[in-house]
């Protein structure tokens, strides 16, 4: 392997630097010019002699010279390596260089001999002597070896010793060549495992300025609970890492590569909502979240100071994607910030999050609804995978999880059968009440054994734990044409059909003891004739965090909000 | 043409109902049995006389009671088209009826006889006679003509008026058959112009309940100001309606073909806007709206109740765009709502608009990330007029503007050469002063007599005048590298280079006189190592309205928000 050779290749510039030379300048006294029998020295053996001595002397003084050379080499830091490493100006965009950049994904063992130059992260270094430093350089999901070795004229120990310095999370400008090597790298951090890149020049672009030690190293922030466990026992014990500690140093905690997966995947759950919600029809709208009134329940909204007024936070685009809708367009989506007040501390709640919203004119049952919703989680569910398979890996390593089950027809049970489901398992709970935490957890399990799926949907919930718009069911009024979606037991989506004539808008707001005055333009906006409608709002955070079983919605927010978090 | 028709076929049932039967029954009293010169009847004329009574008497029975029949009818509404007409109960998915439904965009000449159903908009109806209505069906941009006319059987007296009462902006529920016209139909309503639907069957899905007069109809509302004005002296002069009627009543408004396209081409600028960037390898973020501190500019930022505290409504996604630039995202852009505080009231601010934000890492120079945003602009360009010319064709009918004059190359020039063709054409402005608006209109006017463009972005822009995180010019540090992009002659965006070293971005926040204390955890980021990067954030509404040229950015935005206005 690469430090074998190295190491041969730099020991007789190490063993130069290591001969005295001062040592053999000391030349022997006049005084003592006899033979070893005592007698005096012949002409011939005096000439012989100060022969000698001259050479020596001469020797002497060249070996001399060399060494004060080198020790004020030494002494002045000068070195044959500075134009090969060092840190680079701050960039102000003082000129185009237009080096042809290196991607990590791209290094591969049949590139062997290629020269390439890339811009990393240091992750890691290690200097197992003063001639070579091994370092592990990051992009994004992906992490190469890379080594630096003492050798004439190009890598000089000034620069070894340099490189080694560095502080990991400094971003370095490399110039090296890929190297295949003889067998697969073991460490688990590094992702390419069958070449390294052999280092020729190293700059610092930009430097980590952070007082003291960083908070944690991205290496450690990658690993799982059982690799901790395990390493407990051994000479490098892993550091568990507290999720508040990564929260407050978030951009730290967010180069790890199973975050830099999370995000992505976080994008792809997007990215696959519209294109479905396109393909089908859908335009994308942007409602207002500074609302006139506390609309949908006052108790869980933010308020604003508006000038000399005051503002509300919406709790999700349901009112203006109603309006949307009495306004013909027929069928609309919003994907933006939905905020809640609720001082919640769960694994599961925040105050802001990001709201996949859709609502739509159905022509004849909220069923049409249903089976798009169905339809567009399917779709979701097949192809986060196909297109997304680096990325669930990575994270799989650090949070491994039971595959997520997906079913073949999509499963929908009325909430009745929930129930009778729940009771035959011997839990004791009424016809209309709302199911708990514990109790959805519960059913979830059951669809799953049943069903073998971690996705389904309840139909028909009781009237009176859902908002003043759900429409009733027409036959028995005590329940009503509204859903809830559930991944892995959680609900992920709440939706319902609304009540789209004024007057029975009227009656229900009666009902609920909510003024109509409070509520002026909505009502206003079903006066104009509504067509029948509707939707459902899904919490982006939730679909990823209960796909990937991250455990804490807090890990599929870039930057989560909640009753103690503001910052960063 | 059809209603020449319908009049031939109603007129007999017309004449039927109003033959008086009643006057015919007065049979002549029998004291006056005489011949003419006053001889008595002899018998057989009596009995002739009497005979001829009794056929009369008979036939007058007969007319009396068909008569009676017809009034019992008349006088208890019973008709015989009571299954052809009539409301709908509500709809609360009753029943699924697999109806299918047409779209009025499909209605063609070439299907002349062919039998739809279709659910529309009953925009305007007149009845030119009891017996024949006129209606205007309206899906969205598209608009249908539709006759009703009495005829046996089928379409009844009692049908026709109840479908003459209909308040317009009812849904209703059609059937009928389309039917090719002679010659185009000139309503500047209509756009399908070479066809109408016959109705057989109507029926009201969904009513209007407004109290009172709806606020105006979307006819009027879809008007030109040059057809307003020509109206006036015409018998049937057009009202104009204000802006702020419009968006007081913004519903109704929007189902205008004209903001049916608007909101289209919105949802159009952020799909290209999305699958540029996407193509790009750019990922979509979520930042928090909700900011701990008020960040950018303590003025102009909102202030909310957060739980026992305060928190802040962010000015824009700057601080976590850049964050995920420093956690290694590379390249991120972000979708979603902007709140300003600012008591603006112009044509071109709102307190919350939809910002498309972007931030990027670069290689060697910000200029970099002003061709990808050149190059970004010129794709949107390119593609609207391809993929919605019919939206800009509705929306030219009411807001005729001057083509958006696209440049063959992204035109870049420095903000010195802006002064000085500033200066040349007479403006008296300093080097370092800001544009004002009235001299970035001029300069755009400019710029597209030299250019041919209403299109280019300003470079270099003097330091003193942008935010404390901008990057100075490494060669002249009175300006910037900034830049803001126009369109006819407006800011669409502002952008530069940020600092990304944690020491300058020190020594810049003291410039500025903002303690570092305030923006802890901003400086943190930086002090972790982030790659030099530039980006920028475009106001998607200023965008849409001034490609279109309609003139106010509240036309651009759904249900928009400014200083006196959080409704609807």
């Amino acid at each position: 392997m690469s430090s074998e050779e190295t190491k041969q290749t730099t020991a007789p510039g190490e063993a130069q630097t290591q001969a005295p030379a001062a040592e053999q300048t000391q030349a022997p006294a006049p005084a003592e010019e006899l033979n070893p029998d005592g007698t005096p020295l012949s002409d011939k053996q005096r000439r012989k002699r100060a022969e000698k001595a001259e050479k020596e002397r001469i020797k002497a003084e060249k070996a001399a010279r060399l060494a004060a050379e080198q020790a004020a080499r030494q002494a002045a830091e000068v070195d044959y390596a500075t134009e090969n490493y060092g840190p680079l100006p701050m960039n102000q965009s003082q000129e185009h260089t237009n080096r042809q950049l290196f991607a990590i994904e791209d290094i591969h063992p049949d590139k062997d001999g290629q020269p390439i130059t890339l811009v990393a992260r240091l992750q890691t270094s290690r200097a197992p002597s003063a001639k070579l430093v091994f370092f592990n350089l990051r992009q994004s999901m992906q992490c190469v070896q890379a080594t630096m070795a003492v050798t004439p004229e190009k890598i000089s120990r000034q620069m070894t010793k340099w490189a080694a310095s560095v502080t990991p999370e400094s971003l370095v400008l490399i110039e090296g060549t890929i190297s295949k090597v003889p067998k697969p790298i073991e460490s688990p951090s590094v992702t390419i495992k069958d070449a390294e890149v052999k280092i020729s020049k190293m700059f610092v672009q930009v430097p980590v300025t952070w007082e003291g030690q960083i908070p944690f190293y991205v290496d450690d922030a990658t690993r799982s609970d059982a690799e901790i466990e395990a390493s407990q026992n051994t000479p490098r014990p892993l550091p568990p890492i507290a999720l508040d500690t990564r929260l407050d140093n978030r951009v730290l905690d967010l180069r790890t590569p199973t975050n830099q997966a999370i995000f992505r995947l976080n994008h792809g759950v997007c990215k696959l909502f519209r294109e479905f919600l396109e393909n089908n029809g859908f335009i994308e709208i942007h409602t207002p979240k500074l609302q006139g009134a506390a609309t949908e329940s006052g108790a869980s909204v933010f308020k604003v100071d508006y000038f000399k007024g005051k503002a509300f936070l919406a709790q999700s685009p349901q009112l203006g994607k109603q309006m949307a809708i009495s306004a013909d367009f027929g069928r609309v989506y919003e994907i933006g910030p939905v905020f809640r007040a609720e001082d919640s501390n769960t694994h599961r709640h925040m105050t802001e999050f990001t709201g996949l919203d859709l609502e739509m004119a159905f022509q004849d049952h909220y069923h049409e609804v249903v089976d798009l919703l169905n339809q567009l989680f399917m779709f979701i569910f097949s192809e986060l995978p196909k297109r997304y398979a680096t990325e669930i890996a990575t994270i799989r390593r650090q949070f491994p999880a039971e595959e997520f089950l997906v079913p073949e027809k999509p499963v929908r049970l009325d909430f009745k059968e929930g129930v009778q489901m729940l009771r035959d398992a011997g839990y004791d709970i009424n016809d209309l009440d709302d199911l708990s935490t514990e109790t959805e957890r519960a059913l979830g399990k059951l669809v799953r054994d049943k069903y073998h799926t971690d996705f389904y949907a309840l139909d028909k919930f009781p009237l009176d734990i859902r908002p003043f718009y759900t429409m009733p069911d027409p036959k028995d009024n005590r329940y009503s044409n509204s859903y809830d979606f559930f991944m892995r037991g959680q609900e992920i989506l709440s939706g319902a059909q609304r009540v789209h004539d004024a007057k029975f808008l009227e009656e229900r707001l009666a009902a609920a003891n909510i003024p109509v005055s409070a509520m002026k333009h909505y009502v206003d906006a079903f006066r104009l004739g509504t067509p029948p409608h509707a939707g459902g709002g899904i919490g982006l955070e939730r679909v990823v965090m209960l796909y990937l079983g991250l455990g804490n919605i807090r890990r599929a927010s870039m930057f989560p909000r909640d009753p103690k978090r503001l910052e960063p």
